[in-house]
């Protein structure tokens, strides 16, 4: 692996016979220079084998087009999905991207943001849930978060309210007697978590209509093992009261609805006819379980999408020779989809 | 959000009344200045709330410690867990990822290596399955792979012939009449890939121990409803032929594993007698499936911090004086570690 000599401004110009300020200025300016002279230097890099510095035209502009993300795992499919999706958006927008895994570890988070700092980043992105968001404003830098607090700073959030009202509408359609809502949110009276929507969807939908409800609010932690023994709890309370009758379960990941669909086929052998059931994200589980399950559906791909456009609004404001800041955090939503699949279709 | 003027050298030598020269040393050589020095200058930078600069640090040392990843999905969740542990390194060697998704598209992949070119990465990982190792080598840095075809560069892999060998075993100590193995890959003859490992050693297993087995080659898409119809076809095969007959198949990963759990389930209303499964990979669905699946896993977190250790090696080796580069590739495994769950307990 023998280095080559880098090729410096100093070498083009000797190649072309212009001062260095005329291959500065080809590079930083080029619409200053003649086409003619454009293509002579343009045919020079060629022959030289000139390989671009990045790093040195930062330096130079002051703009490192890198944008941080904090992202608090891979392991859970939304996140990395909707990694992919932001990375995808090199293609449209140009910005390169600097990643760091949060795991849930706010000083570890506080510390990834100042080395991305320290780098100069031009915006940022957040998905972890530890830094409040009046702790995220004070960076003066622009920040986009994803489904997480977000008073102080914009955000992209899927339309939470909406998915939960329509899926409280599909179980409602098949005519169940009741009708349950399972989250893992710790408390129905926290509005500022986008989640929380989901509640509120499911809450009024069924108070609009009339419907016998149950919320069932439950930390179930973060292991199969886990969600497994709440979940088989929570079953067999409800199988008990509400034996004979058609049960509609809404439960707010797809994560536990396959654990629930696991439960029932292991126990009957089949999906049993009277329980329906709709998950929420759209994860890959949903199609690969062995009932495929009804699900509310994130956009991912136009979550990341409005998140980066949003970020390079801001990031474009700061450039001006005259900014003028957002005075308020723009929130934006996303519309959810509904896929019904075969634990609706009694 | 206004933006704070940028502490300077400058500043902070006026604010202490050292040399410039000084203050460079205090960040580049800081123990060829006194304690005491060191000291009135680190409190200097806290006074003038001096933000650290790496764009301007990296051109001085030409150390931009980032490191280029291109993988080729997120998709599934064997990358999405190998990116996650790579940037878990950071916590070991410091180094920043600047991470591209390629999915399989050779010309995106070759722009986006351009890319981290210009910005100076010191090494880079390639996941990624499109441009010939020959072609990698010729970009003259730093590179290491992880399971894919790499005659030509570093690598990590696992020791998917231990993988292969360890399934078959299992299957066998179980007095399986018949052992299949169905694979993904074009050929048997392709033995540059590491997954090719597996075929190998599910053969000379079978052949030591002179058992009746099949191997399976048949390329089934990448979507859930299409490998479902393979399957499908496969397994009605099997059936009629090997009737009354105890059927061991082992498989080469957890995705087409589940798939065939839920075919017999559905099929039968249970996981049946006369059949064992084994899958590869170890991912979430393994464990998540309606019958847990005994499965052959990988050591992802081992295999990245191998493939980090291994390129870290020779970037460090490029910063010496005199810098003796590798005159061959260096090849490392990681043995798997093989996982009974419910698939194998008839």
């Amino acid at each position: 692996m023998k280095q080559k000599k880098n090729v410096t401004f100093n070498d083009i110009a000797k190649y072309t016979n212009f001062s260095k300020t005329t291959i500065s200025r080809y590079f930083n300016n080029p619409d200053s220079l003649t086409l003619e002279n454009q293509e002579i230097i343009a045919k020079a890099l060629v022959d030289l084998d000139y390989k671009e510095n990045k790093v040195a035209r930062i330096l130079a502009s002051g703009n490192t087009e890198f944008i941080g993300i904090i992202i608090p795992n891979l392991f859970l499919h939304y996140y990395a999905e909707m990694l992919n999706q932001i990375l995808a958006t090199y293609e449209s927008f140009g910005y390169k991207f600097l990643v760091f895994v949060g795991n849930g570890q706010e000083e570890t988070e506080r510390r990834y943001i100042e080395e991305l700092l320290a780098y100069k980043i031009e915006g940022l992105i957040i998905l972890s849930h530890t830094i409040p968001s009046k702790e995220l404003s004070e960076l003066r830098i622009p920040i986009v978060t994803i489904e997480r607090e977000d008073k102080y700073v914009c955000s992209v959030n899927t339309d939470n309210y909406m998915g939960g009202y329509q899926a409280t509408s599909l179980l409602a359609s098949h005519n169940c007697d009741v009708i349950f809502h399972i989250n893992y949110i710790n408390s129905p009276a926290n509005p500022d978590v986008p989640a929380y929507g989901r509640v509120q969807g499911f809450l009024d939908f069924c108070e609009e209509h009339h419907l016998k409800h149950e919320l069932i609010l439950k930390q179930m932690g973060n292991t199969y093992e886990s969600i497994k023994n709440y979940l088989s709890d929570i079953l067999e309370d409800i199988t008990k009261r509400y034996s004979g009758l058609k049960k509609g379960l809404f439960i707010s990941n797809d994560t536990q609805a396959n654990v629930l669909v696991n439960l029932l086929v292991r126990k009957y052998g089949k999906f049993p006819d009277d329980f329906l059931l709709v998950g929420f994200d759209n994860s890959p589980i949903s199609q690969e379980a062995v009932i495929p399950i009804s699900t509310v559906g994130q956009q991912i791909d136009k979550l990341a999408y409005e998140a980066v456009k949003l970020l390079v609004e801001q990031m474009n404001e700061r450039k001006k020779r005259r900014p003028a800041p957002l005075t308020e955090p723009v929130h934006k939503v996303v519309t959810p989809i509904l896929l019904r699949r075969e634990t609706t279709e009694m």
